[in-house]
């Protein structure tokens, strides 16, 4: 039999699920709908889960017989890891604190865990990716928020309440950008994909550089098409990436004064950009440094597909407890 | 027979050593003189060493026969936990890396650690002080320089290289006031107490306030000074504790995202000025704090007297190894 763990992805739009060996070989990834209707009503939370462990049990019926659960994990958009609650989500449709690791935990029969999406990716990429072998490393995400998972030790940190690691949310200009958290400045409203929109903008206004994105409404600026820019030799949309990624890397020249790691995994949407972004990135963070830490810490782009990492993270959250466990019993 | 750590703090004029017990109780608390002649010639680092363990075996004999040493803890400047050794320190009169833990270790017979001196008070709040309890806090130290000691999960964090922990060089102001790191804007160059100095020096040039700090030279200018004009009423002091507090608020609140501690306990020099540092720099914190760590977050002054803080901390570091290892064995 081999051992699989079961991960769920839970996003505003689409909920994703697979079962994940402990090479990180994906079984059945399915994708289904998070918001349905019940009859007239749209879905209660506890309806939406109950639909969602009942079609995970069909998938790895389908799978065969080959297959043991051993656990479960989930990474949702601001899950705690201490309650397994879903609290203040903004981009799901229920209110209130959703315990989403109980119910997981009823309906499939195993251990569930549960955090957010950026802390299931750090675990992901520790477990399965670009951080194998690591035991001191931060991801950053870079896509439509900015978040962070921080490892050290080899250990997720979780904070005395589950919600360390919102490094999106330092503050890197006073006074800056109105940041979507209700304050300004935030590496979030420079770093994020609305960031770099915003840089392009800022460049519009003050640049007479000729550039095709002079064509694109605010509306239809998706970093994409600004590192489609890029790559075509775009000036404006190359400088664009550059400015991110000097904010960015001054960031992390902070972030490693916290905790010395030995890298830096970049991670999300913006970090398509691939090297217009990573180093860029890693010029300024080495620039910006304190002497001890010059030359020592990597800046990496992740090597985990992107719609995979997801699965793989909240996976790897449901490995991770398991192996706890069993070194507790041996 | 009582157990006992001894506890080394190095500093760049004199070394201060104690015998700690497990309640945190100091026997025989003795200061040299870090820097001696030997014959004609300055001492090397070694027989500084011999020299220090020669006198720490006469105190401890002095003490009587009922102390048993389980182990030796060494604070200073720029200490490596990993390496056991000294590097980069400025305030020393020995060049290159200094293996103080192994030099220790043989004349004393002892395991022995070493860690710099904000991560030795860190170990000193946590299992004497204030910290008495908790899991995840950071203390800053505001002294000549500003450093600290994270903890997270009752654990020292140390990096991948032992040199986590330097908040005192995150940049608060880009292109602000030169650090003595070589950089600009760093929180030390505003927050040390060298930095509440700096901040008269621009209060006395911005503002026509009268000021019993205007008869004070550059040269006499130290926090305490500062601190007796803030009690005796005088307004220009006040502000430069005031403006000192918003600067280091504002740095925690960032801090806080990274590792959501349960406190922040402000030691040294400056962390004197009490409740004229405390209040505000709380204040300053909340203003800027993202709304998921509101009002959760203590902002605490040390209750270790400073004078024991460092023998306190560096002997915990012992214990801490200690205890460390009795579990293990357990």
């Amino acid at each position: 039999m081999e051992k699989v763990a079961l991960g769920i992805d839970i996003g505003g739009t689409n909920t994703k699920y697979g079962f994940v060996d402990a090479q990180g070989k994906i079984y059945g990834e399915i994708s289904i709908p998070t918001i349905m209707k019940a009859g007239e009503e749209p879905e209660s939370f506890e309806q939406y889960i109950a639909r969602l462990c009942a079609q995970a049990q069909q998938t790895l019926q389908d799978c065969g017989q080959g297959l043991q659960l051993i656990g479960a994990g989930i990474g949702a958009p601001d899950g705690n890891f201490f309650s397994g609650a879903i609290e203040f989500a903004v981009n799901l449709p229920w209110k209130g604190v959703l315990r989403a690791a109980a119910l997981v935990s009823q309906h499939m029969g195993v251990p569930t865990a549960l955090t957010n999406d950026a802390n299931a990716a750090a675990m992901g990429e520790m477990l399965f990716g670009t951080a194998k072998g690591m035991k001191d490393f931060i991801v950053i995400t870079l896509g439509t928020g900015v978040g962070s998972g921080i490892v050290i030790g080899g250990k997720l940190v979780y904070g005395h309440d589950g919600f360390a690691g919102e490094l999106g949310h330092v503050i890197v200009k006073e006074g800056g950008r109105m940041c979507g958290c209700g304050r300004r400045g935030c590496l979030e409203a420079y770093c994020s994909a609305g960031g770099v929109r915003r840089t392009v903008m800022d460049l519009l206004a003050e640049e007479t550089t000729p550039s095709v994105l002079r064509d694109v409404s605010f509306e239809q600026m998706t970093s994409a098409r600004i590192y489609e820019a890029a790559m075509e030799g775009d000036p404006l949309a190359r400088e664009a990436f550059r400015r991110t990624a000097r904010i960015l890397g001054r960031a992390l020249a902070d972030f490693v004064t916290f905790s010395s790691p030995e890298a830096i995994i970049l991670f999300g949407g913006v970090a398509r950009a691939g090297e217009f972004l990573r180093k860029p990135t890693e010029e300024a963070m080495e620039e910006s440094m304190l002497h001890c830490f010059k030359n020592k810490v990597k800046v990496l782009l992740s090597d985990l597909g992107e719609g995979n990492v997801a699965i793989l993270g909240a996976a790897a959250l449901a490995w991770d407890a398991y192996r706890g466990q069993s070194e507790e019993k041996a």
